[in-house]
């Protein structure tokens, strides 16, 4: 089962067939939409006393974090999430504001192998753990393998192929990679990898 | 002597006293703007030629490069600032768009202790050599420390002081600090450590 999990840069949602966790300024941004959600969290401390009530309402539990430590409300929701046996977790709302969050954001994705998604107007980011994965053409044409640890790591389909590279993560070669045609096949030995797929801004934006 | 780097995603600028570097779209910027630079590069693939005539009116010298790999030219940049000799350099427009590029620029940040800052509206980034390092209360109050390599970290005059920390690259726990009065004292003993500063978003915005 798969849960949408908005964080507080989310600014617009297509409503799913799933359920709804909205952290912080994000719960706000659902109620508002008339989502109701699984549970809302965060310190809620720019959140306002009435806003807060409508939150409430449209939410089934409210956990209220301590403020002193606010960067941890995505941590703490994923873990919720996870807790509450959800699979699937897709982040929206969560990037392109503070880059240290972002990065957390981007560490917490690495410790979820193939169960949290980042997402975003231009950025669809997921980890897989070691082996032997298959993608597809899409809406994001663009791949970009980051590790955390060293790696090796063959690209099959892609424009750039590799056959077992050693990759770092000093490395700066393993951006904007293309398919050639509809499917590529990616083999990571040893450690999850970071697979960023991106997109350029749109031409009237 | 300082220069300034201005990349694709530079909507906004306080002309300095310094020299500029116009990077693709970002030369473009400055042109427009009447900025004269030392250098423009990029593949200029999305730039109009009568802009690229703009660009070269603006610019000593302009370098194109192969548009096949245009990820790199945040890199290609800061090679030729370092080439013509600059100390420092100030990189505006790299952040807030694809993460996979945000990324790379700051693996290439940590490539330049001290040399390379990256700079938004939000984000002040610099990496910093290992040693002992003394920073300022300022505009950008929350202090994240991030490592590639393993390293030990010691903050002291932080909200959350450390002591000779043990931290790795997947850690989730040194970021938004604070300084607790107007200096503070932080030191990393093996490797460069990178040090976002950053700020949360206006309250009118």
């Amino acid at each position: 089962m798969k849960v949408i999990i908005a964080c507080k840069l989310i600014d617009e949602i297509t409503p799913e067939d799933c359920d709804y966790i909205g952290v912080d300024k994000g719960a706000l941004f659902l109620a508002r939409q008339g989502i109701h959600m699984v549970c809302a969290i965060g310190d809620f401390d720019s959140v306002e006393q009435e806003d807060l009530k409508l939150i409430h309402q449209f939410s089934r539990e409210v956990v209220c974090l301590n403020p002193i430590k606010d960067d941890t409300d995505a941590q703490a929701a994923i873990e919720k999430a996870d807790s509450l046996g959800y699979q699937q977790m897709e982040i929206l709302g969560a990037t392109g504001g503070r880059i240290d969050h972002e990065l957390i954001n981007l560490r917490l994705t690495m410790q979820y192998p193939g169960r949290v998604i980042l997402k975003d107007d231009r950025n669809l980011i997921m980890a897989y753990p070691a082996g032997t994965h298959h993608v597809k053409a899409g809406d994001y044409p663009y791949f970009s393998f980051f590790t955390q640890s060293e790696d090796v790591l063959t690209l099959h389909g892609f424009a750039y192929p590799l056959e077992r590279r050693r990759i770092t993560c000093y490395d700066l070669y393993t951006v904007s990679n293309q398919l050639i045609g509809e499917t590529g096949t990616f083999i990571n030995e040893k450690n999850p990898v970071l697979l960023i797929r991106s997109r350029d801004e749109k031409k009237d934006s």
